[in-house]
């Protein structure tokens, strides 16, 4: 399996930005409940390592992603570190908006990765889709799970899901027109972050039974 | 691994009904909590594929059934898309009842699917009955988590899980009596469901403890 | 990868300790939220093999330790089994200390055989000690989950995680200064487990947030 040199230093790039996006939400979501300074690392470790290593747990891909670049678990113990001491100092009060930002820049970047990896493991464009989604989505999960919360996916009525899969698509979409990887990863990347941006800016909301508000 | 082509047939046929039946009780337990569209899908999805994968992580067998059998996928997508259609217009307002029906199928299809898989795979019997418990409960445990709910294999004082138990030793009693691997694997998923559409009926429960109620 | 005959058995010692603790935490949890037989089990079998398979799973090692060595599957069903059986004749109110006490010798030597598996199998330091703390913690928030509590990992401030951290750093220690590794492993298990149950009789504290109690 050789990629180019610019597909992988795109994905390189993008999985570690997703990376560190993912372990600020961590931060900031462990900070709105006052978890302890192990709590904090824990969460933002779970937000940023867990949609990539269920991906490549599903994928059978070793080794993960954080094996091969340890720099990034350092910089995530540091984050939380780091951020646990500046915050307690400023007794800054974090909202939830302030979590929803870089939660979502991670989702599209994770979303896009997620699938080139799969489609690059020769897996179907459905299949890929789907690992893409996961990849974007489980970090989130699970540090909505562990604060004790309802995962925020399916508890927010804007959508999320949807738009790391429609950001899988334009993958699958890209490859199928013979555009080269790089272009197609990018495109959808920017696409799922972008629409998760204006849906949360703009408030969309995702048609629900009529019984309900 | 060469499998005579009734066994596999009778599996294929067995896990896609299984799968079918969960993503069912998936999509009547996210109509009853009144997910949005994405939450509908996402359940029904997770209800259907997740035991399945569960064990073939543990078994690290790839590919996954739904990666192989990638119209399963596209079934359950447009399963939870009609569903949410259908029930929307029609005022439905189904029951707990409505979703233990289909979830008692799977559950003892899928006991028996799992046990058979992981005895062929070369597991001790033990280990394959485990197997066979963990692909019949996992995919309801997933479902009931993300909609809220204390999993249903916890709470409910009908046995259940021990149903999935059972079903697989008959597998393997089968197997040790010399019998063919696909009558062993009828009898199991007949003999599971039925014990559990029995308990359902008539209400049968597991001793607990002293103190309660 | 050969072992030495001394390390296996340490290992395999202190794999058997590890999980007979947690199961017994598991009993005595499931007990105190008045679970059925059939959840006795399930809760004493999911905290003593949990946090040892997700470690397997993570570092793609096969055959699993509960699947080589059977025995100590019936072991826990037994367990489970009797101690339903005597606590109900009884009438016995275990408290939450009852279940501390095993958990925490069970968290240390997990700590540090999970360590020891992973620099085995080459993983860089920083994973190795990480994967000791997933084997350590993830049986017990699988119990607590199921128990249907927020983990005690996340919600206990006395120091849990971050001593299977340490006790895992002590491993890595012995490795760098040359000593044979079943000194480094025994002193790990060791430290990880008397630093949490001190932490247990004198009650220490993680610094929390400054708006906290």
């Amino acid at each position: 399996m050789t990629t180019p040199l610019n597909l992988s230093s795109a994905l390189y790039l993008i999985e570690s930005v997703a990376t560190l996006a993912f372990a600020c939400s961590g931060v900031v979501e462990a900070a709105r409940r006052r978890l302890d300074a192990v709590g904090v690392v824990v969460v933002a470790g779970l937000a940023a390592f867990g949609g990539g290593t269920l991906r490549d747990v599903l994928l059978d891909r070793r080794p993960f992603f954080w094996v091969t670049h340890t720099e990034l678990l350092w910089a995530v113990l540091l984050l939380g570190i780091a951020a646990m001491l500046f915050m307690r100092r400023r007794h800054l009060e974090p909202t939830e908006r302030a979590m929803l930002w870089p939660d979502a820049v991670g989702m599209g970047l994770f979303a896009a990765s997620g699938t080139q990896l799969s489609l690059q493991m020769g897996q179907p464009a459905l299949v890929a889709v789907i690992l893409g989604m996961v990849t974007a989505v489980f970090g989130g999960v699970l540090r909505d799970i562990v604060c004790n919360d309802v995962p925020k996916v399916f508890r927010d009525h804007r959508p999320y899901a949807l738009f790391a899969f429609l950001g899988g698509w334009v993958l699958v979409l890209a490859d199928a027109l013979g555009a080269p990887p790089w272009l197609g990863l990018c495109a959808g990347a920017a696409i799922a972050c972008t629409l998760r941006l204006l849906a949360l800016w703009w408030d969309w909301k995702i048609p629900a039974w009529s019984g309900q508000g």
